[in-house]
C-alpha cells in the first residue's frame, strides 16, 4: 500500500499524556467517535486483524471452537443468570421497539451457557470450549487513555465445560499456556501472569495476565526472591508484630483537632504503626455501617473488605448518623450497631494509640489481645506493601508495581450453569450441573498495551508479528527517475513475494518522510535515495536502530525477506510451547 | 475436526417452513437467542469466516482499506445527518448511564463521513474507499426465515468518496464487478443485480443483487429478451393503449352496492381495464389525503409515490372525513381538498367506468384525453406486470419473479457530506462536498441465501468456496481395527495436507452418520467400511451426486485433493476477471 493513499494524517503535535494514546492518535490509527467510542483507521484494523489471526490459531490448537453470539440480547437471558440485577449501570440496559428489555453484552457466559443448554445433555459431549471474536460494550464511567480503557471492544471470549474440577484444572493449565503464548507471538513475553481476586463469583481460581506500565490501572505485587504474583486486590498482607516488652495501661490522652494518623502520630510523637486506624464504610444495599480497625500505617483492600462481606461497600458517607466519633473512633468502649471488624494487622500488637470514641480524645495504651475479647476474629483486610512479607516464601521482599490487564482466565464453577439450569447425565445417571472456565482478552487494549511497552519518542515500534506492515519503503526525491525505479521495482517485487509493504513516494522532505514512517511503525525499513543508488545501494534499517546499513541493490529483495524471518524467529524463540 | 466434538445437536424434524431455515436449524447452525437474534455454531462461523475472507480480498482488490466504525454511536452523529429525526424505529434510540443518546449502528455512511472529515481536505486525497465487516443492528418489526431477516447481523459496508460524477461512475462499474466475483465466488453465480430504487436519499444510480427464488420478498422484474431487470419499486410501467374509434357520452350508471374494480366490472360485463381505479394514501407527516387514478387493472407502487411526493405515506384509514365517496370516487365532477394525481396508464385510455362521486353510481364514457383538463399530467405511479412492455427492449416480454436481496451498490452523491458539512479543496482552490458510494452486503443472509439456492431434501449443498468443511470422511464401524486405522490415517494426512476434513468415527449406524453428513454439507465425502476395505478401496462420492465411486486406498488422499481443486476450480470459471 502506498503511504498518500493511507485515509488518516499523522501530525507531530504531543495531543495526550498517555503515550500509547499520543502516538496512536498521532499516526492516524484511530479517531473517537463518543466517549470511549473509536473508529478504527486501517493501520490499527491490520494490526487487530494480525492479532484475531493468533487468538485463532492458538484457541483452535486447545480444542476451541470459534462461534458467535450476539451484541444484544434480551434481558430475560440476564435475568436467568441473576446478573441483570446485580450488575451496575456497566451493563447498558435498553428497551427494543416492542417494549422489551434488552442488553449491550459486555461478556457472554449467559450466552454461551444459553447456547450449550440442550445440546450437550450427557457427559460423553464434555469437555469442550467454544469462543468467540466479537464487540463488546461496557458502560464504563471513566473512559481513558485511548484504546486502553474504552466503552466499545473488541474482545476475543472464550468458554470451556467441564464435569470434573480436575478436568477443568488440566484444561485451565492449557489455556494459561495458550495466553502466554499469545502474548508472546504478538511480542509482549513480558506480559505476566498475576492470581487476581475471584470476587463474589463463585470461582476458585482466576488469573490476569498484566503488562507492568506506570500507566497501568492495576496494582500488582511480585516478590524477585520467588516469583510469586498477585494483583493487590488479591495478595494476602502478612503481618509479624514484634510486641513490646511492656504493656502499659489504657490512658484517654487529649488530642484536640488531630484526627487522622498522621496528625495524632505526629502530635504524640509515635509512628504510625503504633496507631489503630479506624475505617467506615456502608453496604451498598441498605447503607448498614460497617467498621473496620487496623495498623495505622496500613490501606484497607476495599475488594477483600467486599468478598468478605459478600456485599457491595461504599465509603461512609454520613459518619454521624451512624452515632460515631469521626476521627476518633476506637475499639475500646465502643457502642455502635455497625459490623465491627479487626484486621489481621492488629495481631500481636501492643501499646498503641486509638481513638476514644469521644471528640478531641484518643486513648494510649491499647493492646488488642487484652483489651479485646478473647474471641474476637482478626481477617485480612489490608493491602500488602513495598517490602513486605511474601505469601508464598515469607521473605521481607514484596515490590509493588503498576500494570494494564490485558486478559484473564477464570475459574468459574457451576455459577452460570447452576443459575440457569442447565445439566448433564453422568455416567451413573445422576444429572450434574457443567463447571466452567472463561477466557478474556481485549484486543483494542492488548494493540495499546503494546503501543506502551514497545515505542520511542518518535512513534511505536510495532512487534514484526503485528505490525501493520512489515517492511516501508521510502523513496527520497521520488520525482529523481533512477529513485522511482528502483523503488517501484522492490515494491513490486515484495509484494509479489508476499510481504507487506508500505511503500512512500511522495515528494515529500526526507525529515516529513521518516516522521510518518516511525508513526506508522513497520519494523523494517529501506531507505532508497540518489545517494545510495549512486554507491549500488539501498539502506536497510530497523525501525528499533537494532540493525542499520547499506545492502546492494541486487541483494535488497533477499535482504528484507531475511530480516523479516529473523525478526520472526526473535519474536517465536519466547514463545512458549504448547501444552 | 471430529463430529463428535462439535457443539450442537442435528435432527429430522421438520422446523420450519423455509427451507434454509429448516436445514441450518435442523443442522446445528445457529440457535435463537431472541426476536430476529441468533448465535452461530462453528459450521456456520467457518462458512461466513470464508465469505469475510473472500469479501476483504475483493475489497482490498479495488483498493479498499478496512476500517473499523462502532457499533454504538452517539446521536449527535446521527443528527448530523438528519437521520436521527427522519428514520423510524427501525434505528434503534437509547441512553447511556450519562443520560446521553445513543443510537446502535444500523448502517454507517455517518461515521465513514466523520471519519474522513478533516483527512480528506484536499482532492489529491481522492479516491478513497473505506470498508468494514461488523456487527448491525436494526430493529425489524417482522424478523422471519432465520438468518434471512434478522434483527443484528454481520455486515460489509463500504464508503468510497471521489471529486467528480465520472470517478464515482467509473469506481461504481469496478463495485459492481467486484460484487459478481463475490457471488459467484460464494458458488451463487446465478445472483443478478437489478436496477432499484434510490429513495428520497439524493442518489442517481443504484442496484440491489438478488438471488431469485420463491421465498424472496422483494418482486423482480425481468427481460428475457433484452436482459433488463429492475425491482419492482424501481421498475417504470409502460403502457400503450388502444383508444376505441367511438366516443361514448358520460353517463351515470346505477350500480348499488359495488364498489370494488372486480365487482362493477363484473356488474356492467366489461374488463378491468376499461375502468378508472381511484386508490387513497395519506402523507405521513401530515395526514393530508393524496387521491391516485389509474387504469382498473394496476396495483399501485408505493414506492413511485412516495418519491413522487417526497413524503412517507400510508393507506388512507379514514376516507370519509376527505370527503371523498369511498368506492365510488371518480375523476369527473370531483370536488376534494386531496392532491390528485392521474397515472400514465390512463394516456390513450378511452370510455372508462369511473366513480360518480356519489354512492350507489359510476359514470360510464369517461375519456380523460377529453374529460380531464388539457393541462392535467400523467405520472407514472403503477406496477409494471407480467407479459407488459420491457422498458429497455420495448417488447411485451416481462417476467415477475421473487428475489432475495443479498448486497446493494448505491450512488449516494453529496447527500451525507453535504449534511454534515465535510469539504475538500479542489485544483482551483473551491471548497466542495465529495461525492460518495456506498456498498454493502449482509453475510448471514448471503449464508442463508446459498443454502436456500443450494440444498436437497436432506440438507445445504455448500459450494467447496464456503462449505465448513471440504471433507467428511465417515467411518463406517469404527470399532473395526482396520476401519479405525485406515480412517485415522486419512483424516491426519488430509489435515497435514491442509484440506478442511471432517472426521465421523462415532459408533452410529450408517443412516444416522449420513442423515449427519448430510446436514453439515460438506461437498466431498470419504465412506470407509470394512467391505470396501477388503476389496482395498474406499468410497469418495460428491455431497451433490455429481460423482461417486470406489478410489484405491493408497491413491485416496491425492484423490481428495484433485478433488477439492477440480470443484473449486468449477466454482472460479464463472467469476468473472476483475476491472
Amino acid at each position: 500500500m502506498k503511504v498518500k493513499n493511507i485515509l488518516g494524517e499523522r501530525f507531530k503535535e504531543r495531543a495526550f499524556d498517555i503515550e500509547s494514546q499520543n502516538l496512536m492518535t498521532r499516526g492516524g490509527y484511530m479517531k473517537q467517535v463518543g466517549n470511549g467510542i473509536y473508529s478504527l483507521f486501517t493501520p490499527a484494523k491490520r494490526i487487530q486483524n494480525k492479532i484475531e489471526a493468533i487468538l485463532r490459531e492458538e484457541m483452535d490448537a486447545i480444542d476451541g471452537q470459534e462461534v458467535l453470539f450476539p451484541v444484544v440480547m434480551p434481558a430475560t437471558l440476564w435475568q436467568s443468570s441473576g446478573r441483570y440485577d446485580s450488575i451496575g449501570s456497566e451493563l447498558l440496559r435498553f428497551k427494543d421497539r416492542s417494549g422489551a428489555d434488552m442488553v449491550l453484552g459486555m461478556t457472554h457466559e449467559e450466552a454461551a451457557v444459553q447456547m450449550a443448554m440442550n445440546v450437550a445433555g450427557t457427559y460423553q459431549k464434555y469437555p469442550f470450549m467454544i469462543y468467540q471474536i466479537q464487540t463488546k460494550f461496557r458502560d464504563e464511567p471513566r473512559a481513558r487513555g485511548g484504546l486502553i480503557r474504552v466503552r466499545e471492544f473488541t474482545m476475543k471470549d472464550a468458554y470451556s465445560f467441564h464435569t470434573s474440577q480436575e478436568d477443568l484444572d488440566r484444561y485451565y493449565e492449557r489455556a494459561y499456556r495458550a495466553y502466554e503464548r499469545i502474548y508472546a507471538r504478538a511480542g509482549v513475553p513480558e506480559v505476566i501472569a498475576v492470581k487476581s481476586d475471584s470476587g463474589m463469583m463463585g470461582g476458585k481460581v482466576s488469573h490476569e495476565y498484566m503488562l507492568l506500565t506506570d500507566i497501568g490501572e492495576d496494582t500488582i505485587v511480585t516478590c524477585p526472591e520467588c516469583g510469586f504474583r498477585a494483583n493487590m486486590e488479591a495478595c494476602d498482607n502478612i503481618i509479624e508484630n514484634v510486641s513490646d516488652p511492656e504493656l502499659m495501661p489504657l490512658e484517654e490522652v487529649f488530642t484536640g483537632d488531630a484526627k487522622t494518623i498522621d496528625e495524632v502520630a505526629s502530635l504524640l510523637g509515635i509512628t504510625n504503626d503504633k496507631t489503630c486506624k479506624a475505617i467506615v464504610y456502608q453496604r451498598n444495599e441498605d447503607d448498614s455501617y460497617v467498621l473496620v480497625f487496623c495498623r495505622g500505617d496500613l490501606e484497607l483492600n476495599e475488594t477483600k473488605l467486599t468478598n468478605y462481606l459478600k456485599s457491595k461497600i461504599h465509603p461512609a458517607v454520613d459518619i454521624e448518623n451512624a452515632n460515631l466519633a469521626a476521627g476518633n473512633i476506637g475499639p475500646v468502649g465502643l457502642d455502635t450497631k455497625a459490623t465491627v471488624l479487626y484486621d489481621r494487622s492488629l495481631v500481636g500488637c501492643t501499646n498503641l494509640v486509638c481513638g476514644a470514641n469521644k471528640a478531641e480524645y484518643h486513648i494510649k495504651g491499647f493492646t488488642p489481645s487484652r483489651d479485646l475479647p478473647g474471641n474476637t476474629q482478626f481477617v485480612d483486610l489490608t493491602k500488602a506493601v513495598a517490602g513486605g512479607i511474601c505469601p508464598k516464601c515469607g521473605k521481607r521482599s514484596l515490590s509493588i508495581s503498576r500494570g494494564i490487564e490485558v486478559g484473564n482466565i477464570f475459574q468459574l464453577g457451576t455459577r452460570y450453569t447452576e443459575a440457569m439450569g442447565m445439566t448433564y447425565d453422568t455416567e451413573n445417571g445422576e444429572r450434574k450441573n457443567p463447571i466452567m472456565g472463561c477466557y478474556g482478552i481485549g484486543v483494542g487494549r492488548l494493540i495499546a498495551s503494546v503501543c506502551e511497552a514497545h515505542h520511542d519518542d518518535y512513534g511505536p515500534l510495532w512487534p514484526i508479528t503485528i505490525a501493520p506492515w512489515q517492511v516501508e519503503i521510502c523513496a527520497l526525491r521520488a520525482n529523481d527517475e533512477n529513485v522511482k525505479a528502483a523503488a517501484d521495482k522492490l515494491y513490486k517485487e515484495l509484494e509479489d513475494a508476499g510481504v507487506e509493504v508500505l511503500y512512500d513516494d511522495r515528494s515529500v522532505s526526507a525529515g516529513f518522510m521518516f516522521s510518518d514512517a516511525d508513526l506508522l511503525g513497520a519494523p523494517i525499513r529501506v531507505v532508497i535515495s540518489p545517494k545510495a543508488i549512486a554507491r549500488g545501494c539501498f539502506e536497510l534499517n530497523a525501525r528499533d536502530k537494532s540493525f542499520g546499513g547499506d545492502v546492494a541493490i541486487a541483494d535488497a529483495k533477499e535482504a528484507v525477506i531475511a530480516k523479516i524471518r529473523e525478526l520472526t524467529e526473535a519474536v517465536n524463540a519466547k514463545v512458549p510451547e504448547r501444552m
